[in-house]
């Protein structure tokens, strides 16, 4: 079985009724399963996650986007988290039976046709065409906001679509990734700047370990802090390792963990580190799970 | 998705057409799928695993019975494993979305059927008609070979089929129980008696753990023993608990553990205690496993 991933974020997080008409163009598609829906309403932002074979992937990615460039003017969008346009960041990630070059060429397939519909489309991520396009925030940087004179500066061209400023639909950040695993690690202290030190052992750009973005967070209704993490690439730093270290960090300051948790979903891969890691199970592969074995059948 | 795995243990582990006939009768059942075929020379034994809708696994496992005392004569068997019959055990498992009433359910129509044909059956574990019956090794006690006696003896009538001894297909022990998890911890010594000891330690009958079978074992060829197990319980007695223990034992006789190694196919649900205890991701569940959803989808 071949599944490929895709986690489009749409500028809208509160339209109830809108959120669920562009759930349905998903549903419409055969071999396509629509995991997830979360809606934020201070984001105004919705992530939609779904699961299926490469092409039918596509082109439910494709009825999505065209659904919202539809129901969303970026005129009227006021929202906390960063954005760049309606249909803002639409990532293809290779789950099982699948390379990363097959999720690049999928990617790119909807940028072209997102593209001809009117829509300025830049790639990411494994998708990138040059160097400095490869991180999300780069891209984004400016937000919609900036877009017109972004569009205008020589390095920042669409790769697809039109030059000029598209005011209802803004642009559309389309790549391919790696599954990213959300992880939090929560300390049985309420001191901020000891989560924020750790955050900074823990993350590649402050030296720590590569594939990790970390951040400290307050949870104040909880009376305890959290070092905040996105991990890229579970299988070059994986979640044990970056659990480990938390913990050590935190108990060489007297702190001890209060747990872990994923947020959202996981891929059955990340759990070969643990057997191999915790119970020194060197051979254990995914293969010897019952689930894998019908999946792969199919 | 409703998935009832059946892993039936055949007396035959010798000829290569006979397995491939009796493997072939699992294939031709659709919505089943033959996930393993594993055979022994020395002991003169094959298992077969296969998982799909209850129904049909019931369908498939009369198939291979049916294939099975056709082609195998117990009267000409040797074999260094314990058996009483050509078709020897035949265990249902539910692994997703089926409650272990069901899979007795299914265990018992497939002796009533398995009985009609000639073949003397007795119910075992979940299935088992009175507690002395319950354990495999107990219904097997006398082998083939004390089977005859064994039938005339009023505590061990058969519960389906003939009460006379059926010489070419001896005795069926047909039952529902949980998935068994076989899991070994190689430890960095020759000193089969530690081993032995540290078996003792971890497994029920002397003391340890619940649903824990254990037993010390010689790995020549290795330089090592180890300590082999049955875990028949994954969900009370979970891998990292033995692991752990094991590791914990062997250091304070001063050895370290090598490795350890999960034989066969697990249950996804098994990896969920990896994660809360080692992760302390208390609220982890196999939900949050992407492949879980798609399963869960059809």
């Amino acid at each position: 079985m071949r599944l490929l991933e895709c986690v489009p974020n749409i500028s809208e997080g509160r339209d109830r009724e809108k959120i669920r008409a562009i759930s349905e163009e998903v549903k419409g598609h055969q071999g396509v399963q629509l995991l997830d829906v979360s809606s934020d309403l201070d984001h105004n932002r919705s992530v939609f996650t779904f699961i299926g074979e490469p092409e039918a992937v596509k082109d439910a990615a494709l009825s999505l986007a065209v659904r919202a460039i539809e129901l969303i003017d970026m005129r009227g969008h006021k929202g906390a988290h960063p954005r760049l346009g309606a249909v803002d960041v639409v990532p293809f990630v290779p789950v099982q039976g699948i390379q990363m070059e097959d999720a690049v060429r999928i990617a790119k397939e909807f940028g072209r046709e997102l593209g001809r519909l009117g829509v300025s489309v830049y790639f990411y991520e494994a998708a990138a065409t040059s160097p400095h396009r490869r991180d999300l925030p780069s891209v984004r940087k400016g937000e919609y906001e900036g877009l017109a004179e972004k569009l205008k500066d020589p390095l920042w061209g669409p790769d697809e679509g039109p030059a000029a400023f598209n005011a209802k639909s803004g642009a559309t950040v389309a790549g391919a990734r790696f599954p990213l695993v959300a992880y939090n690690v929560n300390l049985k202290t309420e001191d901020l700047a000891l989560a924020k030190e750790i955050a900074r052992k823990v993350r590649f750009k402050d030296g720590g370990f590569p594939n990790v973005r970390a951040m400290g967070v307050d949870l104040k209704d909880k009376g305890m802090v959290q070092v905040s993490m996105n991990l890229t690439n579970y299988r070059v730093t994986s979640l044990h390792r970056v659990y480990e270290l938390i913990k050590e960090e935190a108990l060489l300051r007297g702190v001890d963990v209060d747990g872990s948790e994923i947020v959202g979903l996981i891929p059955l891969r990340a759990i070969e580190d643990l057997f191999r890691h915790y119970l020194r199970c060197r051979d254990f592969s995914i293969q010897q799970i019952i689930e894998q074995r019908i999946l792969e059948f199919e």
